[in-house]
Parts: C-alpha cells; structure tokens; sequence
C-alpha cells in the first residue's frame, strides 16, 4: 500500500462526523481536482487490467463515482448493488450487521452471469460490512470475484480480516482514527 | 433529440415500479453494456465541450454513474449532491416539492467557487424537482449553469419548463407512459 502521489493530502478530515470520536475522511476535496481523481481510476486500472475484469460491482453511492469510470477504462459492465425497493426488476438481497441492527442490500438477478470475473469497488474499507455484502452478492451470482479495489482503507479497523482470500488494494491507508 | 445509435434499446421498460400505472425505465443492460455507456459519455462530451464546463455537477445516486466520467473526460470538478446528512463540511440546503411531501438535497458551500462554469448532469429528467434543486444550489453559490444534460427525458411531464433558459441535452425521448 504506496500513495506515491500523494492522494492524502486531497482527503480533509472532518472530526466528530457524523458522531462524537469519529473522524470522517472527506474525499470531495479529491473529487473536485481532476487530476487527482483521474490518478485514483488510473491507479485502479494498473493494479486490476491483468485480473481481466469483465464486471466493477460497487454499492450506492459513492462507490459508484470510482466504479463507473473505471468500468469504462477496463470495457467491464458496471453492476449497481443498492439499497432495497431501488432496482426495478427482480434481485437478489443480502442482510449484513451494523454495530447497532442491520443493513441490506440488493443486486439485480440477471446483473452477473455464471463466470463473470468481478471487481468490487468501494471509497472506504472500514469495518467491512458492505463490501462483504457485495462479495456474497457477486458469489451467489456464481461470479468469481478477481480483486477488491479501495480508494481509503481504514486499517485499524481490520475491516481486510473478513474479505480473505481476496486480492485486495487500497490507495490511502489511515492506521488510526487520528 | 437524436438516437442515432440507438441507446433506446439498452433500456428496459420494468411495468408497475415504482407504483402500478408507472412504466419504469432501467438503465442497468446500458450500464452493463461497456460500448453503450461509452457512447453516452462520449455523446455528453461532444455536446457540452465547447461550453467549457470547470464542474459537473449530480445528485445522488444514479447522476453519479455518468457526471463521474464525464467530469474526468473533460477534466472538470466532480461536485457531488447528497440527501441531508451525508456530506461531512458545511453544506447548503434546498427543499422541494414533491407529489406528496417534500425533499431536501444539500451541496457543500465551498464545492463552487463563484465564477465557476457548471454542467448538471442526471440519468432521468422527469418532473425536473431534482435538478431544479441542483440548479438552485449551484445558483446559490454564485456559480454559472452552462448547460443540463440527461440520458433519458420523459418528456410528457414536460419537466424542461422549469429548468429554462438552460441549454437542456437529453439523448433518450419517451413521449408517453406506454
């Protein structure tokens, strides 16, 4: 895990949002320079063109905004996972644990067909509860998951622990909530 | 309003959803199609590059999956539009009217410096409640709206009244429920 360009400095850290003790990770800073945004797709295309992807699969919303260009770089389709009653024809759900109650997911039934090779993209690794909903969406579609791609991993939370044995790249790392 | 390469056939009509009565138009086989999603931002680029946007501005969810590639091909900002209490620094809010109750979409103050050239960017013009709040919050900030672009216009709800004097681009018509 390298930043050599330096992709940190264009995160702004937010303290106590969006509760007490919490430091927020605000890429909009990132998003407004194009040049740095257009090294993060760049960045994701080196490390994930040899894995072959024929799909990038990422969670509403701010995965989307480093999915769907990528997609377009690879040739790969771009497959939304999104929160219940937003995709029209028939899905297929996921339930995943939050720290208080739980959250669900859902991915169309016809988005991956058997062998698709698939990239999961998200802005944050944290605890992992989404992209792990996204890995078992992509699996129980009989798709092979080739990579998973993050633009920030928040390390100390271990969030990698639960996403074995996949290949997994994050641009910035924070190893504490400081 | 041309088709010529025919995007039409990538959406698929989904009856009853969200409500009976409602014909819903997927956009999931365009984005699951490489070439198709290609053409829409290469369709997006030609008509709004000689307007020299510095920004391209989408609200949440589905605005991103095109305003994201859009804004690297034409190396403007990404300013993303977010429903109340996602984004982290000091937003601006604008409410409206929706067929029942109302809705409030908020944009971070500095995401826009004045002077800046902004393109908005949506999947879906409808009845425009939407964009018009993201033309009034980019207003608000003293930025120029330079044009507003769609893949898909329903124009039967004649959502484009409320979004005059703009240059409006959609690339997809339906003139009709049916």
């Amino acid at each position: 895990m390298t930043d050599p360009h330096q992709l940190k400095q264009y995160i702004r850290n937010v303290v106590d949002f969006p509760k007490p003790g919490i430091m927020f990770r605000d890429i909009t800073p990132l998003l407004a320079n194009p040049l740095a945004f257009g090294e993060v797709i760049d960045r994701f295309a080196e490390e994930f063109a040899s894995a072959k992807p024929t799909a990038i699969l990422a969670a509403e919303s701010r995965g989307f905004i480093f999915a769907a260009p990528l997609a377009l770089r690879l040739g790969a389709s771009f497959v939304p996972v999104r929160k219940p009653g937003k995709l029209p024809h028939k899905t297929r759900q996921f339930r995943y644990d939050l720290e208080y109650g739980s959250d669900t997911l859902e991915m169309h039934i016809d988005a991956l067909e058997p062998g698709s090779r698939v990239l999961l993209i998200d802005d944050l690794l944290a605890t992992g509860g989404t992209i792990e909903a996204c890995l078992r969406l992509a699996e129980l579609s009989g798709a092979e998951v080739v990579g998973l791609g993050f633009l920030i991993e928040l390390s100390f939370l271990q969030g990698r622990k639960r996403l074995q044995p996949h290949r997994i790249v994050s641009l910035i790392d924070y190893d504490s909530e400081a």
